[in-house]
């Protein structure tokens, strides 16, 4: 005899999730048939709304529930900063700093030829035309091989154009110790060394 | 500027689960952002379902998508012997070892003065009117303060009946260590060893 159906049906579910493996999934189940049903149901809602209620920014190519987003039609940030980054949790990242107020372009991931992805896979069409009073491109692609590729094609085709080009800057990031930090970091962190 | 809201809802949502805080919740949300709207569709309902569709047994009280559950119709167990466990998880567990053909009682709990659960809040009642026909009651609670006063508890009032109480063992687990065992399960083991 195994779970009653809805149960074993719930703990599959789960097991979709990364990280999540049986005995995870099992407690979370177990602990779901223990909560209220208003608040499994609320969770249910959430899981159901976020793919509903979400879309692309037809401008950027972030993830939004208005469109344009939030950050495309405010007119408080600057116009003339774009920065250019994989996908929308990078954004989200940036924006926790509030560090940053121009606009951004969410590229939907990096080139991978490998993987059969090229430049008309990506949301960078749109980005070039998107140049208009634009100053200043900074490519905020991870430091990843792919990242790299990205950051060096997006660099070659903006050489044309009248806008600065910048790179954010990588090296040994804050509470790091030079003895553990991996190679490819530390060698960008004396590339990028500046006078004091 | 934080998140698209109905992500924020189900950040917040998701962290509602047990070992499951922010980082976690924000990866889970993330992951599922990207998954096909079909597939978040079958987690929300799975997970709206199991409250919908499961209930407690008029029984014994187990966790069930029929009333009376599988076990409590299925007429090739045996009839003559109950086993007590605390939750509907405990009845499963002992499933899975395929070693039990009885029938079962979900308590829905333990004794708990301090908590206000007295024998009224457990299906304590609903036991003692189960006892016709029956020569054998196992006790399977658990190994805990409250457990034991439970079977306690349970093995008093069942003396006025002719039935025969018996406590589930408790021991070295397979695979333990005797220098790394509590002394409460070491204890146990001592007390209830067998003549060889």
């Amino acid at each position: 005899m195994e779970y009653p159906r809805p149960l074993a049906q719930l703990i599959t579910q789960l097991q979709k999730l990364p990280t999540i493996g049986q005995k995870t999934a099992q407690r979370l189940a177990f602990f779901m048939l223990k909560l209220p049903e208003t608040e499994t149901a609320q969770i249910a809602a959430a899981i159901a709304e976020v793919k509903q209620l979400l879309s692309y920014c037809n401008v950027c190519g972030a993830i939004t529930d208005a469109n344009p987003c939030h950050i495309c039609t405010n007119l408080r940030r600057d116009r003339q900063v774009i920065c250019v980054v994989e996908e929308s949790d990078d954004l989200w990242a940036i924006e926790r700093t509030n560090g940053y107020k121009g606009l951004y372009h969410v590229l939907g991931g990096v080139l991978s030829p490998l993987d059969g992805i090229g430049p008309d896979e990506l949301r960078i069409d749109s980005l070039f035309q998107r140049l208009n009073d634009v100053k200043e491109i900074i490519l905020a692609t991870n430091l990843t091989t792919e990242g790299q590729a990205t950051a060096l094609y997006l660099t070659q085709h903006l050489e044309n154009f009248d806008i600065t080009v910048s790179r954010i800057a990588h090296g040994i990031p804050f509470g790091g110790d030079l003895e553990y930090i991996d190679e490819v970091t530390l060698a960008k962190a004396l590339e990028g060394r500046r006078e004091v």
